[in-house]
């Protein structure tokens, strides 16, 4: 190097880790479209907004900040604000299997979740076992510890537990953890049938595996109905990840993580470093929004909205997808997954999209391997019955015209 | 491992950076002294509550999700609130340098900041330069990505700049960064003066090294005086973290990193990884209290708090401390740094002081390389001067009493 480049190159080099680490394909798409009001967006991974208790949330903030301001902006211990915790447990205990506060770690969002879990699970080149698809973050977050993604096959009763031992062969006989998303799963809005939960369990416990199952999309069942949780079938051999991101807001970036004790230790000891503590006042603000049932009216409303919006995406694409596209069928979340005729690149046909002022996110990015280019994720979460009607017909006409040049 | 440690053993395995985690002795300390309020604690690292705006951030909340519920409780983007980021890039900027706001990223308390930084600029084994002693949970946080500490030496005008060439040629001629804590350092309360910052800036330049410059302090100094940031000395070669906890409050966790673009861009991408971004809520809230010059009549005011209780410890201890002890005398910030007469241990008196219900923390968790047994940290930060007169009195007499023994 001579002395030109030594004066304006830079004075630092980044690490083998951030070397292989780029920006999220999705959100600068999804960044592009939301500056682009005239499009009506599928793509975003955002939660409705009419969905967000704002009064409910500010009459909370009062409330703490009157009672115990002093205490609710102060440091406080890393494991998270004890009354939130014990309702956590209590609210994921079932006669089976009692968790206790000392497994329930708050997080900030349980995408933290998922770093502290690479970071103290993850070795370079280790396997984990994700979904076909699974959530792009997921990947992201973990990606930055260098394991060895190996996919595990699902279709539309979700991940397929049958598979694991030819996996689990392909992982050399251990893996890291075995990550799923089993209710209303992201990308594909797919759910776990019961059968598939209890033969996953014990296939996991057969092969020594940790299950980490993400899920913030359970309570956001159309119908009310409550999936059982893997954590409560398997306390001992799986994490579970929680968020208020989906029943309460996002942007206060809330979540937890419930873990077996001496891994939930570990996390503890990892979340000081990275960040110390998740905000005290969030915390307290959260657990007096909640506290005395008020998920018990507030969920009911929120899926209403969902439901609503769902059925009319499902009923538009009936209408306006060409034949030869097929898509999932989701009963709750805020996905849906399509997958086009062969040939089509959902990638390649953005722009088109674009063009007529109608957005989503191409399927590719979701894939840990081979990815399927003719896919793409939906999201109805933020979009009225109108404007859908309006989007998919768009996306629809934009889709048979990919397939006419095919 | 036969059937029976089979069952019982954890499916899960730690990764080699967990294995080498553990938490953080003197948070393990402070907790303890926490629980028994007979103790007059000079230990932990807790700023003032009586300086926490309460009503004033109240307000705040109340403003922003009045005016603007549904961004506030919406995902935003990872780099942050944009107001808040003009404002924190148009603060920092001086005549000499102008900071962008594209060069400032959001994060979860300036601890976060420093676990970024270790996630992208350190390879397991990279040598990373501290102050001798240097912040416990800077070691902490980095210590996770398994640098090698390489310790530079201070005095009462804080780190020695002379020191760097030798220091470098301890490092093989490469550090990832060094490491600093400019003014009113935790634990010493010394601060870098002004000629050693200029010496600082130019050797590190010549060394081509990165400095990492932590800055949660700076504005707490007892006569108000300003110190030139080490970023606006040389902001292509500088990062600095900044922080609300002491000017505002620390449960909000709420900090920033201003850094070189590129450099501040891959943190971006790390960010996103770890958490998605900080609470856009917190974000907002503390734009509203400060945009208007808040802090201009908040900060004298907590300045006159701790102007106050540092000479209350300052004096307590010429009257109670023993012969042969010395201490720092800082002109802002929290932390007073004792040495005590040599031979005694500060960590093997610890249980002595909690029986005479006074409590500190032990010197040695803040040295990266040899510690020095004799040291010990005491925050003026949260006694009041009458408490403090008391409290001192007693360490004194413990010291006193152990130095006897010798």
């Amino acid at each position: 190097m001579d002395t030109q480049d030594k004066e304006t190159s830079p004075v630092w080099q980044f690490s083998a880790r951030a070397q292989a680490l780029s920006g999220s394909a999705i959100r600068d798409i999804v960044k592009k479209i939301s500056q682009r009001p005239e499009v009506i967006s599928f793509a975003g991974g955002l939660p409705s907004p009419a969905t967000f208790p704002i009064d409910t949330i500010r009459a909370a903030f009062d409330t703490v900040l009157s009672r115990e301001g002093k205490a609710a902006l102060q440091y406080s211990p890393t494991d998270g604000y004890a009354p939130l915790r014990t309702w956590i447990a209590d609210t994921l205990s079932t006669n089976g299997a009692r968790i206790t506060p000392e497994q329930v770690l708050m997080v900030s969002g349980s995408q933290q979740g998922l770093d502290l879990l690479g970071k103290v699970l993850i070795n370079e080149g280790d396997p984990v076992i994700v979904e076909t698809p699974t959530y792009v973050g997921a990947l992201h977050a973990m990606g930055i510890y260098a394991p060895r993604f190996v996919s595990i096959p699902m279709d539309e009763e979700g991940l397929n537990p049958a598979a694991l031992p030819e996996v689990m062969k392909r992982c050399g006989g251990r893996a890291s953890f075995l990550y799923t998303i089993p209710t209303f799963q992201n990308p594909t809005g797919r759910t776990l049938s019961h059968a598939r939960r209890v033969a996953l369990v014990e296939q996991a416990a057969r092969q020594r595996l940790l299950v980490v199952d993400d899920d913030p999309y359970r309570l956001l069942d159309h119908a009310g109905t409550t999936y059982q949780t893997l954590l409560s079938m398997s306390p001992a051999a799986v994490v579970h990840l929680g968020s208020f991101s989906k029943i309460l807001a996002p942007g206060i970036r809330l979540g937890y993580v419930v873990a077996p004790l001496a891994l939930a230790q570990k996390l503890e000891q990892a979340k000081q470093g990275a960040d110390l503590h998740t905000s005290t006042l969030t915390q307290m603000m959260a657990y007096e929004v909640i506290k005395d049932g008020f998920l018990d009216t507030h969920l009911p409303a929120s899926r209403k909205i969902y439901a609503a919006q769902c059925a009319a995406m499902l009923q538009a694409m009936e209408q306006h997808f060409p034949r030869g596209a097929t898509w999932t069928k989701p009963t709750g979340g805020m996905f849906v997954w399509a997958t086009l005729p062969a040939g089509i690149d959902a990638a390649q046909m953005l722009d088109a999209a674009l063009k007529e002022n109608v957005g989503y996110v191409p399927g590719g990015p979701f894939f840990a391997e081979a990815p399927s280019p003719n896919t793409m994720r939906l999201s109805f979460a933020t979009v009225t019955p109108e404007k859908m009607r309006e989007g998919i017909a768009r996306l629809g006409k934009v889709i048979a015209a990919s397939q006419a040049v095919k």
